[in-house]
């Protein structure tokens, strides 16, 4: 039985919820012969949620590590390609913290490239009728510093160890949205079924395809 | 007991489905004490559209007359403003005219505004946590033509009428958005919903709200 | 020799410039061996912009009267195709005023349509390299506001002129957008050398082209 | 005194003119004191433009090398922050190739940081009155691909150098716009000075200002 770790961010910049957690909150225990879902929560805060995550993995030795975060404004799910060594926050997190242009390991790569299989995800989302995209950019924020400091983990820390990580970033909730005139919003239950997809599709899928995902800037 | 006519429209441009019919359709029946719908579908057609609604309407005598469509790119329900005496068609119908900057009713006004209470509807739409917003352009496709053809209809043959009336668009569905990169969408549960919720506004409100809902340009 | 008279508004919402008098001010007295330019500044009020054309109207007996408004996130210059008979206004005006879906004329239609060539305009402009389309809305604050009350004005004061009426929305300058990240803009040189055009081709064109410039939605 | 190598792309796509090279080329001898700017052009075609511009590195020996991409869509001026090891092409290059998930450098970091300061040109430009930003990704085309290029060869053919390097996206002129509605553009005089300002700043600046230019996602 292998265990998915799959964490989502605490709510931030004053809202009350984050759809991040209300969609992994919903995939505890989502299992079946082969796999249980193991859900978590992560603060939105540089540094405590680096290290709270890889406690987790710590915990939990999972087979595949899958963050959520809250991407607001975008209109579909999109599975994140790449992290980059560098915090530049637009607003503070939820300690207070506003770094810029800091790195975020000294001694890291300048990136890591999520090892789901991206271009396996996002077609079977499609397939599914779910709106999917593969994303070269995470950001600068907390989404991007836990992202970059999973993969550092898990190459530094365990670096014989074959498990799949990645982040997925998802649209506001419709209730979000119905606040901000002009934002693109997704159902929790879609957003739900999306993750239960992307799951599926990374625990069965040894060599992703090779479909276009990239953009020409 | 108030009969309801919501109308949708059938597909149109290749696609294989139209949202605003696949939520009309569900709502057939749809009823309270007071009330009951009456679901159609209109052709996306210039001229037959117009004509077979005011033969709805005439069929029916209904209390409130509300046609729905699919504005594909926008993220929320839009509650339409206004329809002009004009079509200027971007593309073709689905009987294969496009007329271009042609005078809906030669005998009409300019322009016809909603007897909806548009900003009551925006305003309970919201609380209920779905994106919407009033829109001051219908267009000037078929939605426009038959919105205009409607109200025309309405003032000139059942000029003592108190009929509310009006145009709702709504996004795409996911399902379309998954073909179309970058487009936002909303789930059919939710649409209909959103639906429900105009319809027993419309029929429950008799002064609409002073709230604004303009646009600067 | 005919008179064109080209108004432009004051500053709004803060600014402290706006673009439509920046491109309007340059063109005083722009003429050729047929017309003559005269410019006009129009404050950003309800009420007295629109009296205040009107006296420019009966004062310059001009052929041609265009009004030119900043629309703020728009990239294109845009030819506004009707002004419709209501203020909502998101934001207050100039004068400290916020009307919400109040009548602009009592005795007024509903709508009028502007006498400009639209397409012609379009298809000039596009021709000369500058971004431009039809417009299906200008609106519901001052600018809709001017241009219907300059539309009603001409129709029941001037019943038998043949003046070429409409108004012209303009993008934010790059200064402006340099504080707006991801809002268009147009360089001031484009929005002059536009309106140039416009101007020109509204003179010359008896009937408009017939050019597809609608909207679905 | 200092040469500048400013690289600017082909047309690509079909396209006529690439705006990225119309402002090269007229940036050809720009000089003051103490720099010149060389001006080349480069072919949109995976490995080809990397190899030639390695070729123009060392040819020119220069103190600054900044590349010049089109970014269709963009409304302002984009300083990119990061090139990634991949090429995964959304459409054909100008040699018909269409690499997807391809690595550039197989002995390559997964991504390199531009050494250009970022938020000082960003805040120059905003101060000149250009709409500018930081971008967190460059894509997965050619001009990713020449980006990482280019740093990968500084890095490891000329270890010791300290030569600025990045890569600026620019948006449509308002000639391509003109085609393609709703898109925004920019004045090819506004991205010329927009250079300057850049390769300026570029060559003044020995430590970036602390300025957020990054993103939530």
């Amino acid at each position: 039985m292998k265990t998915v770790l799959l964490a989502g961010f605490a709510p931030f910049n004053g809202e009350s919820l984050n759809p991040a957690w209300e969609a992994v909150a919903m995939l505890q225990g989502y299992a079946d012969a082969t796999f249980r879902v193991e859900s978590r929560q992560l603060p939105c805060a540089f540094g405590s949620a680096r290290q709270i995550l890889s406690d987790f993995v710590k915990e939990l030795s999972p087979a595949l590590v899958v963050v959520v975060g809250q991407a607001g404004g975008r209109p579909d799910i999109t599975i994140e390609r790449v992290a980059i060594n560098v915090d530049d926050a637009p607003i503070k997190d939820n300690a207070g913290q506003q770094p810029i242009d800091q790195v975020i390991a000294e001694d890291g790569p300048a990136a890591y490239f999520a090892t789901l299989p991206l271009k396996s995800i996002v077609c079977a989302l499609r397939e599914l009728g779910i709106p999917a995209s593969v994303s070269q950019s995470a950001g600068t924020f907390v989404c991007n510093h836990v992202f970059y400091g999973l993969m550092h983990f898990l190459a530094t820390q365990m670096p014989n160890s074959r498990i799949g990580a990645g982040f997925i970033h998802i649209p506001y909730l419709p209730a979000q949205a119905a606040n901000r005139p002009g934002a693109p919003s997704m159902a929790l239950d879609t957003v739900v079924m999306g993750l239960q997809c992307a799951i599926q599709v990374a625990l069965s899928t040894s060599e992703d395809r090779k479909e276009a995902g990239g953009t020409t800037h």
